[in-house]
């Protein structure tokens, strides 16, 4: 197959048009959200996209709006010509990369509305630069209020809000039918989830699987800050987790019903999390978290409720940091359905 | 011109459809988001509408999400058939009447995302009813956080935020080019525009002037509960308004700006505010609250802001209780520009 051209639009007002006229001619959009410094795993979210959307839209934004003052904004990587050659060698290749400059810049619009005039304002109105007050920097934010709470939410409180806030600019900017995030970031894929469900979006929200690099490690833009010696510790982590995963697949999927009534009380939860936890240590990484949860209201899931085999799958998460890098990783595990 | 078939759709699906299809034909979409019990502000809100799209969409919805527990959403007066007579009897009519049964309805939505499934539920999941727990209910909320802070903020913790989110979900639903809301409302109008220009929203706001009584009285659903003597004791507070909107005017608009120099010192707002707050007391309603406030960023101005007579406009907001009935009302006032 022919690779494509890709376009690249920075503004958003062409970018809808864009849309707008493809829809026009009965064409169907899928976006694929990143911020850039592309690896197999976006590439991956594209090839997912491919097969739910005849054009393809990728997103190259570093959203200064899901960065703490103390996190690592400045320091992200990025390689925009590399990733549009990326972009340009996968089969197919992608239709238009979205690289706006900066999502939060309402310069004309505050002309536009009449309100006070600064002789020496900028047009440029961000979230994180407009410290002068005034009242019109960017003021709009979402909350999932329910998922954003635990595990990444609580050791990155603006991450989530600034996540679904740029993803809904995104999806109002784009028009996108379809719309693919990695379930590596485990917590955000729900949290996109519920939100284009609580918002009546009319976008649907695919959940594309976890790409691993051979070592076992997810595959992350952050991985390019580790050590060497950092990336050797961590794969002992990685090896460890499919072990377990081997082994809950053992206890949890192939076990009848009665071998469960037999477990109960033999703490599961709590051994498996206890494991994990020991296991990252001994890699030389130091704990964020390790949570098991439902796979989708990400509520903790205690020993009792995994005995019981009730009703979904749970889904392990964890954050670890490795030196400078925090890294998250997941499993999910599809819990047996009893009769 | 011949009155329009009004047609009444309860779907979101089916809505969405309609625009869609409307605008393959090259159609323009206005919609008129209301709670019901329509009146002549209403019905001026639509002729607003008419002047910028080809098609009219009103929503009627009372939206259980913006009021407290403790707020008259059981009492909220409603009409159904009433309104759809008033509507079919305006000039053009309107098009469409979305009346949705519950916006917060995701029960589809729960079963195709194969989440725990619990027998006994029932598909509705709404904010307001879903106490269960369990982390399915609704939970995404826009909040805009500057400007929902101050006056009907204040006294109204969730009630904004309620309004940002059921407006997206309506924008998200029915997708129209164009949406009139009423200054009436002015903090809520304010609060949609800046929503609409930080998230992107391809949708035009527009704010659309009071209706009042020919007592003076804004227009307002709410008006229904006051008793004729509550009535008649507004009507005061009103004419006092008119007198100090031309007294404001003399003051403000038609003098020079040695005249505003000259006026330094003398505190015209904190007397402005004191006088409407005697005058609605006397009338017998108790102050929620009396602010005059920047027309756009809505921070309060003082009296050294508004003799430098810079920049935009200013706006007096009111918000006080006759008997069990709280109602608001404003002014703009244009503070001349001297060069």
């Amino acid at each position: 197959m022919a690779i494509r051209e890709t376009g690249i639009i920075r503004n958003k007002e062409q970018m809808r048009n864009w849309t707008r006229s493809m829809r026009a001619q009965g064409k169907t959009i899928g976006l694929v959200p990143t911020m850039g410094y592309l690896h197999q795993g976006h590439l991956s979210l594209i090839a997912e996209a491919r097969k739910h959307a005849q054009l393809i839209v990728v997103s190259i934004y570093v959203n200064p709006g899901q960065f703490s003052a103390n996190e690592d904004l400045s320091t992200y990587p990025s390689d925009f010509q590399g990733d549009i050659e990326k972009l340009q060698s996968t089969p197919d290749g992608v239709d238009v990369v979205f690289n706006p400059y900066n999502m939060y810049d309402y310069g004309e619009e505050r002309e536009r509305s009449g309100g006070k005039k600064r002789e020496k304002e900028e047009g440029v109105v961000s979230c994180l630069e407009d410290e002068r007050g005034g009242g019109f920097g960017h003021e709009t934010w979402i909350r999932v209020e329910g998922l954003e709470k635990g595990m990444c939410g609580k050791s990155r409180p603006v991450f989530f809000r600034g996540v679904a806030t740029v993803v809904a600019k995104l999806f109002n900017i784009i028009e996108p039918d379809v719309a693919v995030f990695g379930k590596k970031d485990y917590q955000q894929w729900r949290i996109i989830q519920r939100m284009v469900r609580d918002l009546d979006f009319a976008v649907k929200v695919i959940g594309s699987e976890m790409i691993r690099d051979k070592d076992g490690l997810a595959m992350s833009s952050r991985n390019v800050h580790l050590s060497p010696r950092e990336r050797e510790q961590i794969q002992t982590v990685m090896f460890f987790c499919d072990i377990y995963k081997n082994h809950m697949r053992a206890r949890h999927l192939s076990i009848s019903r009665s071998l469960f009534e037999a477990k109960k009380g033999k703490n599961i939860c709590s051994e498996l999390r206890r494991s994990v936890i020991e296991s990252i240590e001994a890699a030389g990484g130091k704990i964020d978290y390790v949570e098991i949860v439902d796979q989708e209201s990400l509520e903790a899931i205690n020993d009792e409720e995994i005995t019981r085999g009730g009703g979904g799958g749970v889904v392990i998460c964890v954050a670890a940091w490795f030196g400078k890098v925090r890294l998250i990783d997941n499993m999910e595990i599809d819990v047996l359905q009893h009769s």
